[in-house]
């Protein structure tokens, strides 16, 4: 059932294998687990193209940040999570850090869950028309790093592609590093604004709320693209999907008549929608603060 | 499984019932298409204890319209729908319709499916500051109906029940009529986004997205209450459960069967759940559009 | 000139006397600074009726906090300011602080100089529901105060005096004390998003953005209010008409004379126009933020 | 004085000449008026350098529509100003409007008088990615046009010139026709929000609300460039200085006495600050809608 399997999520792709314990060739998995502060960092680095065909994802880096009160009201647990989250960014961007970088809140400022990329990018401190009007020396004097940002909105706001948008920006700045924050869609609802997954292989075609990306990385804009997501949605196919088939294998169904069965579903108007929490809104806002935070300690600041 | 039904909708509660041909005692059905605009309004009437009781909801009447494309960017059908809209309302008020008129609008603006009630405030025209503030000759030379509206947040904003802010402001300015407009569940997708129910029984609890109301009637504020509701989410327990029972009865597995496996799901995560179409920002906004222009017309005016 | 001050500041009031030397009798001003932050409290005590009709005020205590870095990026600063705004609150609600406390952020959030109180709203921590689905127990063990909170919209929105909703909201939910967040006007520029003044006598019809605002303090809802509030704009004629008369004071023109050109100026449209900066946006969210973490921290936990 | 005037306007540049009724060589004036709906349009074309020099704006046309209910509640006046602007569009789009079009929404979001070009662009009927999807046929069928938006922010929010980010996206996406929509800064408080100025001549560094825009012309991104522009705002020291001067003409200063005390009032923090009416959210969204009614007419149907 791998085909039918709609996540933005590597840890789950990985998941979904059936013999979860056997090492897959051309994938290295990593795990740390911070016990006080309850985070779990996994990172999944898909080293070959087997690897990759194995994962149907790009060859690069995935780590998945698992902090289960992420979207929660507790202030002293937003700190440390920002911290974990910075130092993987700085991680994946390397000396990178400290050159222009563009950041790009991608989603639908409109639509709640998918409103996370934009809510981002209104509490980051942006930088670079500062440095470029007082120049350099106020830039050292300040320790300040080179940072930039848009949200462009979705297709159906704009009538372009993203990828057509940010391509054009990137002829037009030349960023050294394109961060790019989106909602994802995970499979399972209890990852639901709970997880934050950073790559270094950019944004390929997905099933996340807006569903209509081109792909976005180092090829195509030509500079590196980092991705930062969160899943806020689960697909509703999916949803209804997954408990139906975890049922029907307990009842001894064929994997074909469950296939079947799922087909069905997809056609009852089912494939535009998606399951979020009620509480979307607290989750989103909160979740925003933290990636900001962690984002302006990583690029705005170059101490 | 009718216990299990999570709907807002007097139509849908009508719908679940096997035998659906036969007349239900104490409720009485009338239905009216035109065939031009495609709209659909069916109006239920519960007349007594025994129909109350067969549907679950108290007495009174329930108008559903439904107009497939209620949600579609169609500038020409804008216009029928609200003025079908308009005429139920006007059948619900009667003589109050020239009255003072508080409107509600239930939910929670930062939710995009739950929006539809503030989105509704914001467009409409308010008069009662003016007529207070230059009297009833101005009233009548401009023909203004008495207006009022407030939007009041969901619990988890304000830490009040809604029914307290209300009757609180209803003892305050004395309003003859209040409107609540308040975003639904229901329990199929084809409902969402085209269908409104006007009621005049006011509010009992339900499971709309915000889930936390205290009932709103005639009895507890004291004042005729007409609620207006469009469904724009379906309860993510009843989807699944839906699609899988369906599933299930064609498999011959028994009620009982079917009951357990539902409250498993229940317990998965999936009990503060919603579903709802990716496109739903552009949905309430313009519903909200249709919704507001029925408001004015019937209360803003009193031609 | 007293007369056409468009003030909402007491501090301001104060400084208009031309013997600012001279002590006023019934009014009593204690100054403290703290060099470090740069953070001037200035509190003026309106001890009788003398006091009240020479400050044109009403008898209470009136504090002015100067943190000329309010609205800046800074974020170490930011929390310095919350707690001198917080242990000032605490001085004026004295053991009404544990009590029952019901936040009104007044003010247009569609206007940006006017949207602060409803921002503070946004970021409070909201407890008062949670008290009463847990009990005292929870409440107990989580160092819980009992926190409720509206943004109710202005008149304009509404068509209802802010004052008629609240006393509604008070009558049924019954606070013991209510904060009311508001942005004001100031007469000078320069305290525009530098300044929160405190007071504990309520709101009284004033100048502010929206200029329509009824009697809000003890004897109306019969409930101790504070009041909050940080000047954001400045009112058009005020502003012309102090830069003129200063110039015309220069040159040696009468007071008659300077008085009748003033009210040429309120005659020409200037009289429903504002004055604020173009980094508004900026300013009231970080201000909002430090608000509402000083009350956060004041009523949402009672440690 | 010509050199301290802060206006967008051609028409009050051309008005601030004091021989007002002596013909401005290289410049013509077209007046209609249409007394019925109180609508005047008035056509500045700037035929060569002389005429450029002398107003101090490009070669080119301008034409300033002005209707001074714009921004009022009367729904049967929103048609016919709607009307009025689509027929001046289309005569400087000329054959472009059946071209593929870039809609740019300039402004603040966050700040309510810079929000009219954000706001215009929410209700704009997107095509372009439907026709890229659907084909052409599906466009010929439905009569539409080719359009695409953007309402990339301001400087800082982005850390970018709006210029290089609308050059990046034309060269990516290459429209034949560009249309920026903008908030203005007007002279004169009763311009504002009752006036729109449409001009073929792009945009040049102005003094609106931003204040910080590189020109957006025809050289730039290489494309045709329509500015449509409503005045908003008046700036704080313009305000100031015409109420001044205007006084001070009257009684007998000279021009040098005159501008010394302008200059002081510049340097008085006045001058990032803009004057606006109270009620500028409610012009702000009747106007958008006009606006956007006036470009979904003119450019997403071909009829």
């Amino acid at each position: 059932m791998e085909h039918m399997i709609r996540t933005d999520l590597a840890l789950e792709a990985r998941e979904s294998f059936p013999e979860d314990d056997i090492e897959i060739r051309g994938v290295e998995l990593i795990e740390e687990y911070d016990e006080e502060n309850r985070i779990r960092v996994s990172t999944v680095i898909i080293k070959d193209e087997r690897g990759a065909k194995a994962m149907q994802k790009p060859i690069g880096t995935y780590i998945t940040i698992e902090a289960p009160e992420l979207s929660e009201a507790d202030e002293d647990y937003h700190q440390p999570v920002a911290d974990v989250i910075a130092k993987n960014l700085i991680k994946l961007a390397g000396d990178l850090k400290k050159d222009e970088v563009l950041i790009v809140g991608l989603g639908n400022r409109e639509v709640t869950p998918d409103a996370l990329g934009p809510q981002v990018v209104d509490n980051l401190f942006i930088t670079r028309h500062l440095i470029r009007e007082y120049g350099n020396e106020f830039r050292i004097r300040n320790k300040l790093g080179n940072v930039s940002a848009i949200s462009p909105g979705v297709m159906a706001q704009t009538g372009m592609e993203t990828s057509e948008i940010i391509k054009g920006i990137v002829e037009e700045t030349h960023p050294k590093l394109i961060i790019v924050i989106d909602a994802l869609a995970s499979r399972s609802i209890n990852r639901l604004n709970t997880t934050v997954q950073l790559t270094d292989t950019g944004i390929s075609p997905g099933s996340g709320v807006g569903n209509n990306r081109k792909a976005l990385n180092e090829e195509s804009p030509g500079t590196k693209v980092i991705a930062l997501g969160v899943p806020t949605v689960v697909d509703a196919v999916t949803i209804v999907a997954d408990t139906l088939s975890q049922y029907m294998e307990k009842t001894g169904f064929s994997e074909n008549e469950i296939n079947q069965f799922i087909s069905e579903i997809r056609n009852q108007h089912m494939h535009n929608m998606f399951v979020t929490p009620k509480n979307i809104d607290e989750a989103v806002k909160r979740i925003s603060y933290t990636v900001s935070e962690a984002l302006n300690s990583c690029f705005a600041q170059t101490v």
